[in-house]
């Protein structure tokens, strides 16, 4: 159901709330020697930072105050059930492996989602200074240039694409295999950008982001950013992506279908 | 022979200048859709934008004006000899599939080189607003953050390293398989910095940056931020790295030693 207009305004300013409280605790400890890395050891090399729990700690004081009727689902601090139907998702810290290298490719993930997914969401990155905010109706980037309206590419080939994932491995190597079947057949793939890949495709700077092994937190808001910048997130399959795992986000759905065919085809070999 | 103090400020400050001149040169094109990308087709894919050689005019404009006598090597316009003894190395657009794909990678080098090598060097990132500078007893950098000391990190084994290179292929199969040995030896390999990554070196956030197939505009701030850094910048048999080719920069002699044996034994194989 449509959420009141008092109630989506209400949402996106507390979203912007907690992407401001995010900001001072991620740059604390962002470039310093002092930097703590934990090993989770559960799925090999995943650092976890004071930074990265500081900053969940305080967006969820936040949200104790301004809607303590919402459920949470944080990277950090794990499921807080809620009565409103109304779930925020967090990612304090997402790409913790380039915030410790100093890549400025990390971001602060924060969305809100009800049983169909999420309705809003931020990608910020804190050293550049720049915010990108989808869904209720808003699609723009803040950023040191100012402030620009987010629009994924209208129209786009594979054979002219840029395509984005984060690492060449990707994921088991039935995955890899088949991100690199799409590669292959692009223009241009880079790699490193971390959750600033799905920002640059929601600004209609390159054409596809493909990657997975993902959590829910890590896919949410990028979600919501691209589709109200016009682009579509999906898994490989076309199913929705939003419960992590494998993520197909693309411009438009002419490389959507195009870049799915390929993954499909390749899977099923 | 050592410059003088007066020669010294004088170079730091056209150095600066030409890195102002530039900034507005490669913004007014980056992340639009009116990007124009040549194919300067010799070497692969190599696009040339419009911003490329905008800057580059906009540095020779001043250059011919401050410094007359001065020797320039440029990417775009190739080379304008000098009888001063100096040489301006510029690179308007270093890492042009970063820039094409809106990644905040790219970065402007400046550097002044005398017979011996380069004597002072700027990386300029214009779109973070940050400005990575080292050389006549300068070592800073000046971003969204304010201005903080560059230094490499002092000691390091290869097994807790971080290594950059931007793309997994690197340079020939012999070149990425020589990269790999050593990579895969290192705690965190990551892609995609472009010159971005040297400048992370000299701050003292990974240990290794290590690529192949450079030219000598490329890599000539490079050296110069770095070595002022701390750090130490060579080809892959210790010899020097200014005229281009392959580049180990690393951010201190002992993990410089233990990259480098690795590079030649493989190059040996």
């Amino acid at each position: 159901m449509p959420l009141e207009n008092t109630l989506q305004a209400d949402l996106i300013r507390v979203a912007n709330l907690l992407a401001d409280v995010a900001r001072p605790e991620t740059l604390a400890h962002f470039r310093t020697f002092a930097l703590v890395a934990d090993d989770k050891g559960e799925n090999g090399f995943d650092p976890v930072t004071i930074a990265d729990r500081a900053a969940e700690k305080a967006m969820r004081t936040i949200l104790s105050k301004e809607r303590p009727n919402d459920a949470i689902l944080g990277e950090e601090y794990g499921a807080q059930s809620g009565t409103s139907g109304l779930t925020w998702v967090l990612d304090p810290i997402d790409g913790t492996r380039g915030y410790i290298s100093g890549t400025p490719t990390w971001g602060v993930l924060i969305s809100v989602a009800d049983e169909t997914g999420p309705l809003f969401g931020i990608i910020d990155q804190p050293y550049i200074g720049e915010r990108f905010t989808g869904g209720l109706g808003r699609s723009d980037v803040v950023g040191p240039q100012g402030t620009a309206p987010l629009k994924t590419i209208e129209k786009s080939s594979l054979a002219e694409a840029t395509v984005l994932t984060t690492f060449p491995e990707v994921g088991t190597e039935q995955e890899q295999t088949a991100f690199h079947a799409v590669a292959q057949r692009a223009k241009l793939t880079r790699y490193g950008m971390d959750c600033y890949g799905y920002a640059l495709l929601a600004a209609g700077q390159v054409d596809l982001v493909i990657e997975a092994g993902l959590n829910a937190y890590d896919i949410q808001a990028p979600i919501a950013v691209i589709e109200a910048a016009g682009g579509i997130v999906t898994d490989w399959h076309g199913g929705p992506a939003h419960h992590g795992g494998r993520a197909l986000a693309a411009a438009n759905r002419e490389i959507h279908a195009e870049a799915m065919a390929i993954l499909q085809e390749s899977l099923d070999a």
